[in-house]
């Protein structure tokens, strides 16, 4: 018997790609991108989005569940998105009901995109076989997601697991002091304490690409600025998993190329912190799906 | 009708305390206490607890369900204690099957003390109607759980919420720098700089009684203290929220007496760090069961 076919819709400020998902291999079929802003200008976003599964559903028609990432906050129901702000139009738009009513044979899932993700590497990462876990991206921001028992954990209100806004040092929170321009802006300024010692330019042109190429040929600036991330970093993890009670940690996203070298620093902390009911069990790997993460992920809603 | 009637356990290192609690009312009777230390020296700790159980349920038939709560780790199905450091023979006993078998028609429900407490409030205590809440108790160490959907939160292997462990200033835990111990011993530290403008002595004899009095009498000293305990224990309750996305939060244990003098510091570092979504819901409150806290809250473990 063939494994089912699920739909899976990664939604985001830049595209909405989907495509039919292999609910065994992962395998990717009837892929489709199309560029968020043309929906958004058309005034018709929703009915020009449900057209498209339309068109999708119509050419598979053994597909009877939908799974939608979105990038934002999403109702405690999974029903409706909240706070988009990247497609603020969808913002209060109940459109589980909306698609519902015109795919009335389909099953629709809402989650957040993050939360996906992370849900994916559950189900199409081979060897993965913890059911509790954090996910965390590095980024622009630090984004994070906890699954429990195989689900996504939604907290209190629905809005779980922002680790980028728990309180770091100098008084800012996580994803101020180590993501993407943040990092940066540290390479820039310490610069001048490495002189002689680093190969980065001190013209503003240092990247991320470079500051992890840099690392991995021992670039004194490079492995300090790594280090300091990791040591932020892993603080925030001995937070997660002392109020979670969850061992096995994942970090995916842009950033997770520097994963190398922000480890040493990481591996530092959680020893410094954890008693031996953690430590004994505590794993933290690099997230393995890459670019596909969104669209398996949406398609995992649908398990 | 009459209301169900429960009988609420509070297994603690010093006393064993049982009573029957009346659903509605909270009501408490045929209260019994029990010294631990004997039941341990005797070297049958489970069946002198058994017996007695079997004394209060022969006298009280109307009893289906029984609640335990136990000062420590406790397996994810709530079945079996893992490390009961106050009474370790209790250690890997399948304590719920122990007591099933003896009373056939009796169900057990066992749960970790402070997560039973944290339960307490949501049955017991009246206009307490949030459905999710954390509640963290300040003593000797920092206690903590996260009650979800009227629900016990265990996290991903059954410990969550171990908030006095979560990292804090001066490379110390929480609990290391606002415990008992360790807030006195920041008085006394602490006690030269208000030379004149305390009533504190300097001769090791501050209590946490003692600092609460002074305080109330606009103490400088005293004042400095629970703000400084304010802040620690604020930026911990901002970290929570973000984790969890729960805008309720109890305040109980033998220091939360302190409540008043540790408030404004704790809404400044919420000030602080929190968005509107979160400001906006967001109330801290003083727990209100106060002695009967465990027993209650063993209790409610029968809902």
């Amino acid at each position: 018997m063939a494994s089912a076919q699920y739909l899976g819709i990664d939604v985001g400020g830049t595209n909405v790609k989907m495509g039919v998902v292999d609910a065994k291999t992962g395998k990717i079929t009837n892929f489709y991108s199309h560029d968020t802003a043309s929906w958004r200008e058309s005034g018709h976003f929703m009915e020009r989005f449900a057209d498209a599964i339309a068109v999708e559903l119509y050419a598979n028609k053994d597909v009877k569940k939908v799974g939608i990432g979105l990038p934002g906050m999403i109702n405690r129901d999974r029903t409706v998105p909240l706070e988009i702000t990247a497609i603020p139009e969808l913002d209060g738009v109940p459109m589980v009901d909306i698609l519902t009513k015109r795919f009335p044979d389909v099953e629709f899932f809402l989650e957040n995109d993050a939360n996906a993700a992370a849900l994916g590497e559950f189900y199409f990462v081979e060897d993965m076989n913890d059911e509790n876990y954090i996910f965390i991206t590095l980024g622009t921001g630090v984004g994070g997601a906890a699954i429990i028992n195989k689900k996504v954990f939604v907290g209190g209100d629905g809005n779980a697991m922002e680790p980028g806004h728990i309180p770091s040092r100098n008084g800012k929170v996580l994803e101020r002091n180590i993501g993407k321009k943040e990092l940066l802006d540290l390479a820039t300024l310490r610069r001048s304490e490495f002189r002689g010692k680093t190969m980065l330019s001190d013209d503003g042109t240092i990247s991320t690409t470079g500051l992890v190429a840099a690392a991995a040929e021992g670039d004194a600036l490079a492995l300090a600025i790594w280090a300091e991330v990791g040591e932020m970093l892993g603080d925030a993890l001995v937070t997660m998993v002392r109020i979670l009670d969850i061992k096995q940690i994942l970090i995916g996203g842009g950033l997770s190329a520097s994963f190398d070298y922000i480890m040493p620093a990481v591996n530092k902390q959680l020893d410094y912190w954890l008693t031996p009911y953690y430590k004994k069990s505590l794993t933290v790997t690099k997230a393995t799906l890459g670019n596909d993460a969104g669209l398996l992920g949406a398609a995992s809603l649908c398990f």
